[in-house]
């Protein structure tokens, strides 16, 4: 039987810290604040905006909407950027994407500061997750997988951690997180050969596939950690992850749940790093 | 018997393209043009450059040299990097470091143009390494390696490969380009536990741990290719790398000698990124 690694503590010793730190700021004079930036009204854009305004409030980080229609013009949305880019009252930036197909990707993410770039979508932030240097933000959801583990005191100093996933968003910036902390890391992507025995080889699996299921009792053992990023809708309707979890849960030493884990903890990073962003430019 | 993956067939073949290259730049007007920027003179530095120079000339690249003196102020510096990006003549940008104790390296790095980082020095390459984009160039002696892999046609998708050391000039932008020929890789670093069994899972090994005959016949088996980035001189005075040779020869499927192995090609890979830079400024 796994322990169950879930969200819900860690979001509430974040939260806590989050307050007290918005707290100092404000004795300071200095309100910490997140612009949301969003083209069009998708319902999972729409969904993880309500988290985002719930968290912020109850930790004292205020929020300003920018919203544009799902058919505006780059320029419309490059001058929204400038605009948070100038203004020293706005901390962060959380700008929705994918965008729609009227956007250059490239274009709109370079016009962010990397300094108000809390949800790591810059080169700025990249780079810094990269060479381990505090250029921007990392993404927020590889730090939340962090965040777990280092909660939960797991050993990550010499350990062998397998990544499997190697998206900008999760997998690659996790790897970094871990190789960051001392762990061996492996890498391994949908060409790897023998993944479950390569799975079976490490102390901490970190799963970001986005493949509802596709880790399972095959690729797990006794005494591993396992955090699970993905999150689909099953044939029943119910939310679950890229792991099997009824298989999981049985066999390693503990395992993040699906919902309640990752996901949970994503926008409480989120909050932080605007905190953070809020301090830095106060200096 | 392991085949010897020599630098100087790798080497002949990029002089031969980047001259060919170069040819049709000079046709439409443009003498690729690289800046060699040093700062003192480290008999190290002094002997690199004589090989640039070298190369540059073999190949057709015009080299245009600023030497300041080792009590050069970081303004004087700063003036000279800044002169570098304004001129449109200056296609690419060698900068020695370390740079002696007067100068901040993030300040300095941070003021050349990603454009012109023909060496992987600023942090738009490195995020260009880390995202496989378009932005700057990798570090030289990373992508010789890669060099000397895809030379010999070495496979690389789906295989496993191992990375020992994990320093932003070799080891992690090495990794991050293997991912890009998709094998799965492990990046290693000094708190490892059991490297011997973990080099020996891997297909191709690149070494690159600065450390002396670290890697032999224990780390080693029957059927790898090994990549030896390491370069020191021993007892007797003879140059050797951080693989023990005399025991790898015998075992592997391959292995690049030290000398004439890596450190050959890397000043190829520069001439090369000027030449691309020259054909980019073109567009």
């Amino acid at each position: 039987m796994a322990t169950i690694l879930k969200g819900a503590p860690v979001v509430a010793a974040m939260n806590e810290a989050n307050a007290a730190r918005c707290a100092a700021l404000k004795a300071r004079g200095v309100t910490p604040t997140l612009a949301v930036v969003r083209v069009g009204a998708r319902p999972d854009d729409l969904s993880y905006e309500k988290g985002v305004l719930t968290r912020c409030g109850k930790v004292g980080v205020e929020v300003k909407q920018f919203l544009l229609p799902e058919d505006a013009a780059q320029e419309q949305l490059l001058d929204v950027i400038a605009q948070v880019n100038a203004d020293p009252a706005i901390h962060g930036c959380l700008l929705f994407r994918p965008l729609p197909k009227q956007f250059d990707d490239r274009t709109i993410r370079a016009a962010l500061a990397p300094e108000k770039d809390i949800d790591g979508i810059t080169d700025g932030s990249l780079a810094g997750v990269f060479t381990n240097s505090a250029i921007g933000y990392p993404p927020c959801t590889a730090q939340a997988c962090l965040e777990i583990l280092k909660y939960y005191q797991v050993p990550l100093s010499g350990k062998r951690a397998v990544v499997v996933g190697r998206s900008l968003v999760v997998g690659k910036p996790a790897a970094m997180m871990l190789d960051r902390e001392n762990a061996t890391v492996t890498l391994c992507n949908s060409r790897t050969r023998n993944l479950p025995a390569l799975c079976q080889e490490a102390d901490v699996v970190v799963v970001a596939m986005g493949k509802q299921g596709a880790i399972g009792g095959e690729h797990l053992r006794a005494g591993q950690v396992v955090v699970d990023v993905g999150i689909h809708v099953n044939a029943e309707g119910k939310l679950c992850g890229d792991v099997r979890f009824d298989e999981a849960e049985p066999l390693v030493e503990a395992v993040t749940p699906v919902p309640g884990g990752v996901g949970t903890v994503t926008t409480s990073v989120l909050v932080g790093h605007v905190v953070e962003a809020a301090e830095k430019a106060l200096g």
